[in-house]
This record gives C-alpha cells, structure tokens and sequence, in this order.
C-alpha cells in the first residue's frame, strides 16, 4: 500500500495506493471538502484541475447532513459527490470536542449536542467505523479525544490511555465492518492517531503502543491545536523515530507552507488543513513570493495574475484588478478564485517538494523557501 | 448588423453581428451578469460552457464598482472580466429609478444617493453614454426613465416625452464619443428604449418617434413592473408593428420561459431576466416538464440528475441527492450548480425555439411549451 522510493534526512518520498483513484504520490496535500462540497463553490471536478489526489470529508458533518445512510443508500461518497479519487474521513472526534456542546466523555464513548440543531447523540469508536464505513472512504481515521493544549499530565495521560482503547475497538469493528457482504468499500484502511498533548513521554508510549496494532497508516493527532510551533515540532521530532517506518504519516490538520515543509523535514508524509480555503475566502493568497491580500488598494489597477509564477486556471486567465474587484463587489466568484488558487498553490507546495526529494535537494529547497512563504508581501 | 432570415407568423428567426464575438443567433437570451461576474460563482469561462451568447452587465453597479474609469485602464469590460463575446450594457436607469434613493428628476438627468453608500451621483443622458463607453460595451442602452406601473397618463406622457429628448441627446454624445480616439470600442452599437406605461396610444406614439433616430436596435423597456402578464403582451402586440423590421427587438427584463415564448411569438429577438439565476439560488429549477424545488425532501435520495431531458454540465455530473444535499448544507457550490443549470435550461430554450423557427413548427413548440415550463411538478 505505501512505499518509502526515496530519503533525505528524515524527508520521506512515497507512493501510497488505496482502493479507489491511481497512485498517490507522497508528501501529498489533502483537499478539504468537509460537507462534501469544497467551500468556495468547488466540485469533485475542480479537484482534478488543480491537482488534488486525496480529498477529506468530514464524518461528523456527514452524519448530521445528509446522513451516512443516506450517502451509503447512494453508493458511497465517492458516488455521492462524483470523485474517483482517494478520500479520507475524519473520525468526527475532532469536531465532537471542538464544534459539539453539553458533551459527556466515558469509557463507551461521547454524547454531545448536534451544532445545528441540539438533538443528542452518541458516538464511540464504533459508532465512528460504522459512519466511515457507510461512508465508504478509502481512509477510515480512529475515534480520539483530542485535548486541547494546555493539558494537564495526568488528564492528557488518562485520555490517551482510553484513545488506545479505542483505537484496539475501533480496529476490531473496522475489520469486521470491511468483512460484511455488501459494505460500501471492503478496501477501506485504518489510519491510528497517535495523542499525549505535549508531554513527550506520552506521546512516545502511545505510539509505541499504537504501532502494535499495525493500523494501515499512523496520524499525529492533537497539534495545532494551540501550542507553539516550535512545540509541535518538538512533540513530531520526539515521536516520529516511533512510527513505523513502512507505514505513511499524517500530521493532522497543519498547516501554513512553512510548517509543511517543516513536516516533511521531520518525516511527514500527509498533510490537511483548512486554512488555504479559509484564508482565500477572505482575500489572503499565497504565492511564491509570500502571502498577499487581493483586497488591497494596491492591486486596483492591476493586470496581472495574482502569482505571476503560478500557473493555476485562475492565474492563467483572470487579474489581481478583476479578483480585487469581486471581493470588493461580494461577488461569490471571489471566493471560488481564490479558493482555486491558494488549494492549487497548496498542491503545487507538495509536488515541489517531491521533485525536491526525488533531485536530491529537499535541503536547498526548505533553505528557498520555508520562511519566505509565510512572508506578507 | 441584423438580418431576419426566416418568419412564422410575427415570431422573427434572426442573425446579429456586433464588435466582438461571432454571429449571434436570435431569439437570444442574454446572462446577467450585474458586477461583471455572474451571481453564483460563474466566470466568463463557464459562460462558455452553458451556451451564453451575449453577457449582459449593469451600468450603476459598474459606475459604482469597481468605477468605470477603473474598467477603461483596464481595457475595457470583456478584456476586465475575459469575456470576448458580445457583451450588453444597460444604461443605469433601472437601478437609479429602483435602486438608488433620494432621487431627483430634472431635464438634464436624475440626482440620486448611492444605495451602497449614500453619497450623491448625478447621471443624465451623457454620463450614461460616457460610463458605458468606458465600459466598451457593444451595445449601449439609451437612459431612460422607467416609470412604475401604475402610472397616471398624465406623468406617462411627461416622461415618454422626456425620454425621448434624453434619447436624442444619448445619440449625439454617443456618436461623439464612438468618435474620439482611444474610445475602447468605436464599434459600440446604440439601442433605443420604448417606453409609455401601459397606454398603448403613448407606447405607439414614441416608439414612431424614437423610431426616426435610426438606432441600431429597440427595446421595449418598463413592462414586467407590476401589471397583469396580459396587459404586458398587449403592449407588445400594440407597438411591435411600429418596431423597425430591420433592427433587432429586446424585451426587457422579462421573464419567464413562457413569458420568452409568447415573446417571440410577439415579434422579440433579445431578452434577458435575473430570474434564472436568483429562481436557482433558492433552489427552483427549470426543467422541461416544469419547475422543481430541489430542496424538496422527495429528492433525498435521488439518483437521477435535475432533469432527465437537459445535458448542461451539472446534469451530466451530479444527482438530485447531491445537489439538494449542497443546499440543505448552505454549500456554495450549491448555487453555482443550480445557477449553471438554470442558465443553461434558458440559454437551451432560445436554441430549441430557433430550431422550430428553422424548421416551420414554432406554433407547435408554443403549444407544446409555453403553459407546461411554468407548471410546478
Ligand atoms: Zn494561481
Ligand atoms: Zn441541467
């Protein structure tokens, strides 16, 4: 399923084959599509113009609207929103400790208040595998807690003990789960999230402890979650000798191009994250000369493309002026621009840094361009 | 410029030349696209891809936003917006007189607040042609004063007569300015405005006057706000004889998918509606069996697409679950794929009334359509 074709340092260049779309190419970039749709106005047939290979949705959305019966009843998610491609979930914990209320944690598992409309559900690590499973991603996540930083020792401890008790229910269900007739996609893996908040001996046993059950894949969960970045580097670096070596790695839900390129170097192979759509939705853009705000006064008369060295479908036919334009005029054109290019520029990033590794200067590359990313221009 | 090439009874079959883009086939229906970009997240591009023929854009809006000085240095609005076919613009006048506040009538032309932010403008007849030229529009529509049904005959007959005074003074400014060096398109073409309320004696008598102005085209303007659909074809059937045979005819604002048929069964060649894409953005889609809701609960599990009989590019792609999915989950993408498909249906209907022109059956089409597009199902 994945293989390691190439290191420099700690920097992995892989290949990744799952149940549905061809060979995914490693460091790669995950797209978001939380409710199944790219914020912005994109579709599955976006994500192929520019350059997407894993799309991730969301398990707790999809649960709450439309219903995982529902995507299953319509064959599946790749069906539903008409990409052939790879697609992780999440496990929907992420947002039951983030997004849901009144929430009550025990052994079985959470019950929290639905965000849209307060009714009560439970979800445990079984109740996740068979959301996922209805769901029929390529890449089920394991249902964790995740604690929010700062953690005390003794809480982030207690709760990593139960998310490896969770992870051993979760791979028991997933297992019997790919193994009923009729599931949407017996071809689905388990990727095990590594927890301990940022206590480098918590984080080190659980992965040591998660390793034994030989998931398909191995996340670090609970980063980015408030910490400096200095400390989450900290927390990868501490962890990553632990990670089965043969095995992809998923930094969950970082980051900006820096910290990218940072977890490559630290021997990252997945990345997701949020923040391009969201940041092009109110104007930032990223480039290959740093971050610029397309509201700017600045741009009101200029024709050229947002990034002159990128080569996305909206640099290639539309101006800074015309882009300034449709944010300025709330035009929901705006938003799907800039969408379009900060998630092409976003898996640009990845291939770059694959073409890095495969040339032998990764090194060169991270000295270019880690800090001048996240420059404002 | 305009050739009739065929007739079955007053409905026209027509062909229209303009500055930009190829031959453009009649009866059309232009796309609204307000602030140079149409409502629901479609670029020029996709204009393409849904049979748009001509674009049409706002004058006000585009004064206001992003300044029609901004769109001069800017080349002009196809090169702003990268649209190369024909583009229309109106001349402010619906907007000032249903948009703006605080307004002020005089001979000279209309003083009236910003409804974004309330500072004074004031537009005449030559502001009008000088904004549009900046613009570089191919066709320029005369400004004129649209006046509320019901109107007193007296203030009708005030007004008509006013507009055409307005309308001489639109085709001296506007010859001049097609004059000048630099103009963006010395090509741009000047349509008249027939206006009159709802008394065909006014209507007839300035569309005889307006008519000896040799514009390039006529539109009859001020219907479709407020009176009964009847009165609205009887104004037509009224002054449609008095209409240049030669030059092509827009009916305004309107309408509906019967009000198009029974249109150009009136002897209209242009229309255009916001109706399209605003019906889409609430969910209410066109099909050839009539209107739906999709965000009814009896497509929730809906494979089919929006309609069977349409191949626009969200037919082809997505089903009814998905899209009624998008809206139940307020996605964007939601109305860019019923705007789309929206669009496409009326930009089809143009296409299947010229076919029954060509081919002699058009009364047939009529029977068979014009009550049945606008049943619910
Ligand atoms: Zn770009
Ligand atoms: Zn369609």
């Amino acid at each position: 399923m994945f293989k390691v074709i190439k290191k420099e340092g700690s920097a992995r260049r892989g290949e990744f084959q799952c149940a549905h779309g061809g060979v995914v190419q490693t460091p790669v970039f995950m797209n978001v599509g939380t409710q199944a749709a790219i914020k912005g106005g994109l579709s599955a047939f976006d994500l192929k113009d520019i350059g997407c290979q894993i799309e991730l949705s969301n398990t707790y959305h999809l649960h709450l609207r439309p219903g995982d019966d529902v995507v299953r009843q319509m064959g599946g998610l790749h069906r539903f929103m008409r990409w052939d491609g790879p697609i992780l979930t999440d496990s929907g914990g992420f947002q039951v400790f983030s997004l849901a209320s009144l929430r009550k944690i025990k052994e079985e598992g959470v019950t929290f208040a639905s965000h849209l409309d307060g009714h009560r559900i439970f979800m445990g690590p079984e109740e996740s595998m068979q959301i996922q499973s209805n769901l029929g991603s390529d890449i089920a996540m394991a249902f964790d807690e995740c604690v929010e930083n700062p953690a005390t020792y003794e809480y982030a401890k207690a709760s990593c003990e139960r998310t490896l008790r969770w992870l051993e229910r979760c791979k028991k269900e997933h297992d019997r789960l790919n193994g009923l007739p009729g599931t949407v996609n017996p071809g689905q893996m388990l990727f095990g999230i590594n927890q301990g908040a940022t206590f480098p001996d918590l984080r080190i046993w659980h992965m040591q402890e998660i390793a034994k059950l030989d998931c398909d894949g191995y996340a670090i969960g609970g980063l980015a979650v408030g910490e400096p970045t200095e400390t989450m580097y900290e927390i990868i670096e501490a962890v990553e000798p632990y990670m089965p070596a043969d095995k992809p790695r998923y930094l969950m839900g970082v980051g900006t191009p820096s910290n990218i390129i940072e977890g490559v170097a630290r021997g990252v192979d997945f990345f997701d994250c949020v923040m391009p759509a969201r940041n092009a939705r109110h104007g930032k853009l990223f480039t290959w000369q740093g971050t610029l705000n397309i509201k700017n006064a600045k741009y009101k008369l200029d024709d050229g493309p947002i990034d002159p060295q990128c080569d996305c479908p909206v640099c290639r036919q539309f101006s800074r002026a015309y882009v300034r334009h449709l944010f300025a005029a709330e035009e929901i054109l705006a938003m799907r621009l800039a969408v379009m290019h900060n998630l092409y520029f976003y898996n640009k990033l990845t291939q770059k840094i694959r073409d890095a590794l495969d040339e032998g200067r990764f090194a060169a590359f991270r000295a270019e361009y880690s800090e001048k990313l996240s420059q404002k221009i």
